[in-house]
């Protein structure tokens, strides 16, 4: 057991800060401004051109696909462990992980196509996407069923000679909003009468596919999230080959256990390090400001939050170094305890750090003068994507559990 | 003791629910489509047709400036206590106390008009408020000093002959984004060399008065809350009569004192009718939404939620009956433990509940296709607004600890 | 609405108060002492002195068998809500309601016979029940099965000629340790052919009954409560006449119904004065105590403790006047749902209060040189007693969404 | 990173787990049954046979000093980090550490003397401590001074030619009610005019040195803890030669230091082995029992709890290991910060498991038939011992502000 992080992560992370200190500090404001500018001049809907402008920066210092796991496209690939650090930084800023292509969701996309596409779908999607040249979505919640069992799922793909004709409604298919998302993973049933897990499959669905409408933004709190968004999308007699469908019929649920795994460790490692950033807030304005004959950093229940707010900060990130070190080393299945634990808890200890500070900055806190809020709303929705907080508990539960019923069956 | 309404009561809300059946809830969409269609046009800082529809409705009903304490101007008014149920269904529905034309800050600013303006003030606003034809706002926080120590307010109020000139930086001064708040309440510092709690005085500002300048609206978790809006408002020697201050140089907190009492108990009532609303939501929303083979409600973590939500909401609405009763028989000082502890309790209560509720919606919840994320983003402003938290807290632990010295010192 | 007490409610409390400065205080120690040295001269099953000397000045002080309600054996009996402020004075002391003839199991016990005994069983049971001169258990939990579903009770009621005879075991028998114990009502299965609800009954079983054995006293936390004691019972052939069976064959939820409203008001209303006096240390505690140079009473962190623990308390309080309010007005049934809160949040409540004061209190806390190490114990107990908050939330749960599966049936 | 315990670890954990099916757990009954039968005999103040019994085995099973740093006199030691996964298994059963001569505070006396007492000392004390042939106690707090700031520790330590003379009373000095305990460790104060943090000193006493009453044993939630005991002592002139004081006049502040870095870690992982102790048992109970149709670990909210109680017993042994980690490789005063969060979060986490588990049990949890009341009033005190957790949150809060403070300054 050893608890450092080797030479080469820790280079990495000073690249890193580095470039965050030079690069993205400095322009969170201008990013704000460019939004803003672009809704009041009619469409918010648009690529900002500071992200643009940041990425062929990233990409010489060599800050670049970071999330990569090693493969033949990727022979500098990371491992989780040494990803999830710099993943960590990147949760800072929740903007920033674009500027260095490792944006959700199209790092899970990515790895979805890289394992499980054909070639043929690899050139023609999978390369422009390690490029930074275009974006995708994930589309899978839909408005109809609890989507968190996602045997619920009902978009109906349906095998029409050498076509597959897709036909449903999707929402929060996060990023479809952004005019550079050219492709769509889509989950769906096609084998409505195989076994209850074996119903679903993934399709890739160019987004420009007659029969596709993107409806509208979903909000998230205030914020529509533009120019990335969550969008309600309908597919009436969507139509794509059968080549694209990914892995097979009735792989569906397949495909997700092996993609959800890495992404869930990179939303828990930014959600680390917006709780970082959150606390390094709360202490710098806790000490600038006076109430009642003293710095607010020095009043107790501020220190027992400060404190609280570490503790549970170091104890999740080490939970999530140690998954990330298991995916590595035992595979993403023998990890799956510790995938959904650090799930459940990383964005709930977000969540409470980020409020701490948001009352210590009084009423700043909640407005957009401060990064706080956005990021709270921000992590607030972790509790639910990829399967809601009570549904993963229920598998940490049953995995728990089932070593006792092992026991007893002997 | 005697835990039910009073026949009239039962009556007034009898007729309130009707009118909310008949008028509020068949709105709701509208509202929000009214505004973005606005903001669409270029400009979401008009009032709402909808509101001026409904006003004369309420008005006709005998549904109208029902926060009214009884007076000479209001020989029908209501005691606290009896107001309380009637403003807890107003917290239903975020926007539809304006209907009844008892929204905050107009409420507390008449309410601070009736009692400490003279009757030439009252003439010139307090009877436009009254009848609904304009709004006000209440300009208190600054953005440069922790403002939950009110001995921290900055803006000055200097005497010049027969005038005062204001100077200062205001904000989250709410409603002052609506064309019609045409008067604010300014609280600044008068008398810099007085003691600490008496250097702070009120005073009467018209919102067209030379040297103001509104400069922008702040966001409450993305929200704007346009029409009415938390603007930051720029006071350069902006020149008003000696007449226009309230009650006497440095009786700012006495004013203060005064005025927030009801303030902060229909803050707390519309609290109880924000969690009310979250309760009914989820219960069903769970019951219409099915996952691994039982409806959400059924399920153990969601009852175990409803449970605890219908036990705190029921303690919520208690305690702050309690402080209305004793507001009336034994005056505001008297019950200001109970107020402090309400201030506390009641938001809080409402954020939880509906942080659960909206975890039963899924993504959704966090949406704006259902109230719940908007609602929640507004009760996190009462843990800060009229002091946070902490400082309520502070102060009921001192009065429970005097309790105790008293008796060490006799 | 009106949160006054009555003055013939505070008249009393009054003199109970009285009553406990001059007598119950005064004997604390003494109490605790004479446990001790009972228990070091080789039995601490034995009444105690001091209890026995004060229950004729209770009787004399016009303080006895306060809990009574209005009855033709009882024509000076309170209401639920005149006894409820006076039993929370009692749950001050945890030993002082036997003074007033007040205490659990007795006062439950006394209550069912009053209601469904036949007078024959009146005469020889309940009337030396009201004089004090005797004590009684009630046998209910047993170790083989969750009670907590009191459908899995399976000690049998089986008829024999004009004889039932009783084979079972039953543990957590409070007050079967105190050798004044002479009468136990018992309950288990005498139709297990019945519907669910109709399989039990009660029963009257004298303790001197041949077959009955008391196997051992079980402890809570470290304390085994002597001389009340909460027992392991083993019946084994026990017979007792067919008169007494109270109410019918299969009537034993119905019993229990009736039963447990008030006895569950009784224990609320001490989990609140047990709060009260915790919070009542803790402030004096943290006044009289200083480190790294001021009060503890004046750190925040204690304040804030004080200011929720006083919150916490105030609303417990209303709810439960309010439970006591709707069954003297409404009856035990339909005042179920407000039963099932307060019977989850008391003790909770105390026990987070109990907890915050022991921890001001530093390492005396847990010990006995204050009371609040054993009241925790005791509090800790009613989570499970009665049933467990989880079974008590539950049942707040259905009621709350049936009213929404009723309004989805219309 | 590396998250795997090392060859060497596994062995040994491997070597104790079967120590513990074979010797510990089938003699817990005797453990208890041995202890009540001394109680009823007229003096549980005896060591038992059942460790006296063990201690060999464990010995013969190279099972012996395993807390011991290595060392001349403890060549085969352990690091903190390969202890710790060792003193998680002995948390498992409170009395089992003894077994292993690893029990509190002989193995923090014993590193006390190890690092600062003379050769002489070693002899005289530590040789026979490490042998287990006799025990050994720590006199720190008192009763009339809040002695989480130990700047209040009053004790006098007088210099009279060549001896010192100790006056005061100390209580909470665990482990000595044991008559195997013959040497105590004292803190007192011998230079009052020194700074803050140089006036206290620690020195060595044997516990029969005249002067010295052992008054009476501190209860904890109605445990006694005999034989071990946690006693009041009172030092009347108690005199001993200058060379059993420690280190040096004033000193005390720093033996503390380095004492407490290795003492809190053990308890900490003790903490957490109790916790899974728990876990175990709670899983294990709520297969077995059915309520309300179906076993209570399939029911939602005891899932939630198993889910939670994992996440946190996880994250808190991570947080522990890293510790440890820290200590053996950068040392305890670098790694202060993180001893001060286990500190505070291993007891709260295993006291939230351990009161999930007795719920769990229903009535049974709170009894001795399982061991899980006692561990909860154990780990109770742990939240007072060695300093609050307020205290230890406050330093904590203080670190993380200083490197703020720092950058302002700079």
């Amino acid at each position: 057991m050893q608890f450092d992080y080797t030479p080469k992560v820790k280079e990495m992370q000073g690249r890193l800060l580095a470039f965050f200190e030079q690069h993205i500090y400095p322009n969170e404001r201008r990013y704000l401004d460019e939004i803003r500018s672009n809704r009041e001049a009619g469409n918010a809907w648009v690529a900002t051109r500071v992200i643009e402008e940041l990425k062929p920066l990233a990409r010489e210092a060599g800050l670049w696909n970071l999330f990569l796991p090693r493969s033949t496209r990727a022979p500098e690939g990371l491992s989780n462990l040494e990803y999830a650090p710099l993943c960590e930084i990147m949760g800072r800023v929740p903007w920033s992980p674009e500027v260095f292509n490792c944006s959700a969701p199209d790092t899970g996309n990515m790895e979805t196509l890289e394992r499980y596409a054909s070639e043929a779908l690899k050139d023609r999607w999978l390369e422009p996407l390690l490029r930074g040249d275009i974006r995708s979505a994930f589309l899978m919640t839909e408005p109809a069923v609890a989507s968190s069992d996602a045997t619920n799922i009902a978009c109906s793909i349906e095998r029409d000679g050498d076509q597959y004709v897709i036909n449903g409604t999707k929402w929060w298919s996060s990023g479809a909003g952004d005019p550079r998302c050219k492709v769509y993973i889509v989950m769906g049933k096609s084998s409505p009468d195989a076994p209850r897990h074996a119903q679903q499959s993934m399709i890739v669905v160019p987004a420009d596919t007659p029969g596709i409408s993107v409806k509208r933004p979903l909000s998230v709190y205030g914020y529509d999230d533009a120019p990335h968004g969550h969008m309600e999308i309908e597919l009436r007699n969507v139509r794509v080959p059968v080549s694209n469908l990914l892995l097979g019929e009735g792989r569906g649920f397949e495909i997700a256990q092996g993609r959800l795994g890495p992404g869930r460790i990179h939303h828990c490692m930014r959600s680390i390090g917006a709780a970082e950033r959150a606390l390094e807030l709360m202490c710098t304005r806790s000490l600038e400001r006076t109430a009642f004959g003293k710095p607010i950093g020095e009043q107790g229940v501020t220190q027992e939050r400060i404190a609280q707010a570490r503790c549970e900060i170091e104890m999740t990130r080490l939970l999530t170094l140690k998954a990330a070190y298991m995916m590595d080393t035992v595979g993403n299945k023998a990890a799956r305890a510790e995938i959904a634990m650090i799930k459940v808890v990383a964005p709930n200890m977000a969540l409470q750090v980020l409020d701490w500070a948001i009352q210590v900055h009084g009423a700043a806190g909640v407005s957009d003068d401060f990064p706080l809020a956005y990021a709270w709303a921000n992590q607030r929705t972790l509790r639910l994507a990829d399967g809601p907080d009570e549904v993963h508990r229920n598998a940490i539960a049953r995995l728990e559990l089932n070593r006792y019923r092992q026991m007893q069956a002997v």
